[in-house]
């Protein structure tokens, strides 16, 4: 069994607090600095590499790095974690999302099912539901077939799908498989469903109602919101609707719905994109064969995370440049920027990847950690960022380390050549002069043209953004996350955090408040 | 003429240092707690109102922000800024924005020209060219009326009229002035270009084409991009086109576009959304009309910019409180979380006004400084947010201050009752229950579910989201962000932090590179 002790007793950690700082704009020069290029690199799944050279780490560093990860145990306890043990201790839960997509040790038996075969057997369901939609085996109630998808869900239910059907609706279209429509609506404000539905041909709608308890607010008020609409149109919403949710939910066996798909609480929202919540509307959007191919690059990359050297492991080494960048170095956020348009959605998953599975401040055991744990992550996608935001990561008083992601070919192959160069070179272009203006600045007598460089970033480099690589992207991430979480010694699988404020909607709505709460919703005309 | 002195050099910024801080625990309970709301308000624009009730300010504070006003001279600066100084030193430009929408001292002459009259003649001009083609007066080669504008810009012509757009989009619907459907290309991956020209009907599309300079890389290869498209349909690119550009620009007085409207050096990027650039976009989705209350709106918010005293000028007080967050309170990032799903990207926005605008380690004289300047800005609409990045937000080990938006009515004004409530009432009240869920926290012998409290917030609260209170809600952000630079001293309107990144892209482009720039250039396969 892995010990699970906090971040500051570990020797290794005091080791590396000690440790000689990398001067980027030293280590980068020269030929030394094409050769580290080349060095500092660990190959990742689908045709993925994860480039570390702009990190302000040397091989010194690394070693203790690397002596951090087996001081910390990082490898045994991904293995227990994917061999079923309850990793999740605030709500006593198994942590069993990488099983949607393979099946990384022994089977894991829980409640009397294997597990893996579960899940398998819902996305099997999945496939079938989404080919009788393809093929015109269902249709609506006037005998048409279904054009477009609607997922209804929130936090875990939106995000990530949303990005992942963003990141491959282009490639799909270009490549032959594209199949219906997506769109999504999330918010509890009722615009966003009113705006959503006001574009959206309902006749010829499938919705996708998304909620694992079967009980949540945004989520089942919206299913109301479209089932009034539906009706307003004289369509039938159990014809037109599907839910996503746990054998145990209230929505599992009602006859509200065409069909039901499930989950189980092993898998938290914002790690469900390679579930059922992330399934339905991608094999319905795309067909099931493209969102298998999305879990074989997850599946793949999941397989890099189980090796014990972070050297060959790159979701871990990236966990532990991270935490040295945080709890070493005093950096408070990350910025995660894709030079592709298609993952212009990706950080804002990422974003609730991240913040909400770290960002805490008592350990597993419910006691306080006297260290940073997660930073703040935002982030939009290259070049539109560099005309933005980027003043600030280059000159800003504050050092922000940054994610890169860039791809070699574009996904749509349509491009132009104006002076001299393609689009998608110039934007590659960009990436690779941003990557060495940042970790190597520029002297300049006029101090407002001044560049300190410093400014460590890595960069996910890919031939294209396929479903593979994009399967890969999304376990990388997940992986690095829950690494920071066995460094942090956090549960990285609960949320106490957004309960109060859910307590206390309540109480007001009921209009059971007082004081400075009934104020406020006084002045919001609750 | 004001006094451009460090903010640490500032007696009263000392003083304000060595303030007691305030328990917002103790100080938003109890009957005081619903007082303090009430008094912590200052009245905006359009029906808006800026509440600070939850900020760690008390009267001794709020006395000492007053003092650092005077002394910084914040007014004083502000009024030599629209008296048309030369308030951006790096460039030695003017900073003239607030003249698109009113005139709020003497007239600016500049150049020989009354600039006031220059901008309102550009927006009238392009009124004139919006009602034309919305009456058919301006057709397609086939004679047909357009349905579409499609904004060709990156950075400011990119991220504030797109957020402007959403803004109003479903309000324009249901009070019957949605005019066409506005579409943006920004960034050089052409598959954004792509993307979007793949659901367009281009032959019956405008496509405006901003660029201050006519030399912006991005822009001048999506429009090669899109005119390629174009040819290949058939279809005349200069019977498509309009400019937004600076007189001197290459666009002005080329025969490639239907006309060409102008901007000028005096308005930086990010705080165009009221010039041309916002302008012809927006007047063609929905009207001159309410382009004019858009601006009306801004103008009005402007003028409470002008008020000496804090307590009655918004933005100036919002400025303070941040500057105090920041540099007294040590808070590294700001999160701007509207509950209101049509301000979607207005935290976009408002990330590049602010994060380009103080993103600075120098003042405005090219000299270092010692203290931290702008924060990091992020954000998404809330409900959305709360199923995110909350968590962090209420538990994590960095205190990140929100500044809350909250409407009262929906724009659609269609909702659903459910369990008693409507939608936009649930939206209300979560927001007035996460304010409180910040600012009292809750204790509990589980430090799991122990909330610290003591994060502060600010809540812009209105009546409905109109053309008004956007243009209000606009302002008062511009004007913050300026009262900030004045502050920390810094030139708030050049962003000479993103020229570096230019210059070695264009070096890669032309191959002219070694060591690990070649070879990040050569990985990316450029």
């Amino acid at each position: 069994m892995a010990q699970w002790k906090n971040l500051d007793t570990l020797k290794s950690f005091k080791d590396l607090a000690d440790s000689r700082k990398v001067d980027l704009t030293k280590a980068l020069a020269g030929d030394a600095g094409a050769a580290r290029v080349a060095k500092y690199r660990v190959p990742m799944a689908a045709g993925l590499s994860y480039y570390y050279a702009a990190k302000q780490v040397d091989d010194g560093i690394l070693a203790q790095l690397k002596a951090l990860a087996e001081e910390c145990g990082l490898a045994e306890k991904f293995e227990e974690l994917y061999s079923g043990e309850v990793i999740n201790t605030g709500e006593k839960r198994r942590v069993l999302h990488q099983l949607t997509r393979g099946q990384l040790g022994k089977a894991v038996i829980a409640d009397g099912v294997d597990k893996r075969a579960f899940y398998t057997e819902q996305q099997k369901k999945i496939a079938e539901f989404a080919g009788k939609v393809h093929r015109g085996e269902i249709l609506n109630e006037k005998g048409e077939k279904f054009t477009t998808v609607v997922q209804i869900g929130i936090g875990g239910s939106d995000l990530g799908p949303r990005a992942m059907y963003l990141a491959l609706e282009n490639w799909a279209k270009k490549n032959g498989c594209f199949k219906m429509t997506a769109k999504f609506i999330s918010n509890v404000d009722p615009d966003d469903a009113a705006g959503v539905l006001c574009e959206t041909d309902a006749a010829h709608a499938i919705f996708v109602l998304v909620s694992k308890s079967g009980t949540t607010l945004e989520t089942l008020t919206n299913e109301a919101f479209v089932k009034d609409a539906l009706a307003k149109q004289g369509l039938d919403a159990s014809k037109h609707m599907i839910a996503v949710t746990s054998e145990t939910s209230p929505l599992a066996k009602s006859s509200d719905y065409l069909a039901a798909f499930f989950m189980d609480d092993y898998i938290g929202g914002r790690y469900s994109s390679t579930s059922a919540v992330g399934g339905a509307v991608l094999s319905l959007a795309f067909g099931p064969e493209i969102f298998d191919r999305f879990l074989q690059g997850a599946a793949e990359e999941d397989k890099l995370a189980t090796e014990k050297d972070p050297l060959k492991n790159p979701a871990m080494l990236d966990a532990l440049i991270g935490v040295y960048e945080r709890n070493v170095l005093g950096y408070p956020c990350t910025a995660v920027l894709p030079y592709s348009q298609a993952l212009s959605r990706f950080p804002a998953h990422l974003q609730q990847l991240d913040m909400e599975s770290n960002g805490k401040s008592v350990n597993r055991f419910g006691e306080p950690v006297v260290y940073v744990t997660g930073p703040v992550i935002f982030g939009e996608p290259g070049t539109n960022g560099q005309h933005s935001f980027y003043q600030l990561l280059h000159q800003g008083t504050d050092i922000i380390p940054l994610q890169f992601i860039g791809l070699k070919k574009s996904q749509a192959e349509t491009d132009v050549v104006i002076q001299g160069s393609t689009s998608q070179q110039k934007l590659g272009a960009n990436v690779a002069a941003q990557i060495m203006a940042f970790a190597c600045g520029k002297e300049d007598e006029n101090r407002n043209k001044y560049f300190a460089g410093n400014r460590p970033s890595s960069i996910i480099i890919g031939e294209k953004l396929t479903p593979e690589a994009l399967g890969a992207l999304l376990s990388h991430f997940e992986n690095k996350v829950m690494f920071q979480g066995f460094l942090w010694n956090l549960n990285s699988f609960d949320q106490e955090g957004v309960q109060l404020g859910k307590v206390l909607a309540k109480r007001v709505l009921a209009h059971e408040t007082d004081g400075a709460l009934k104020a406020f919703s006084d002045l919001l005309g609750i």
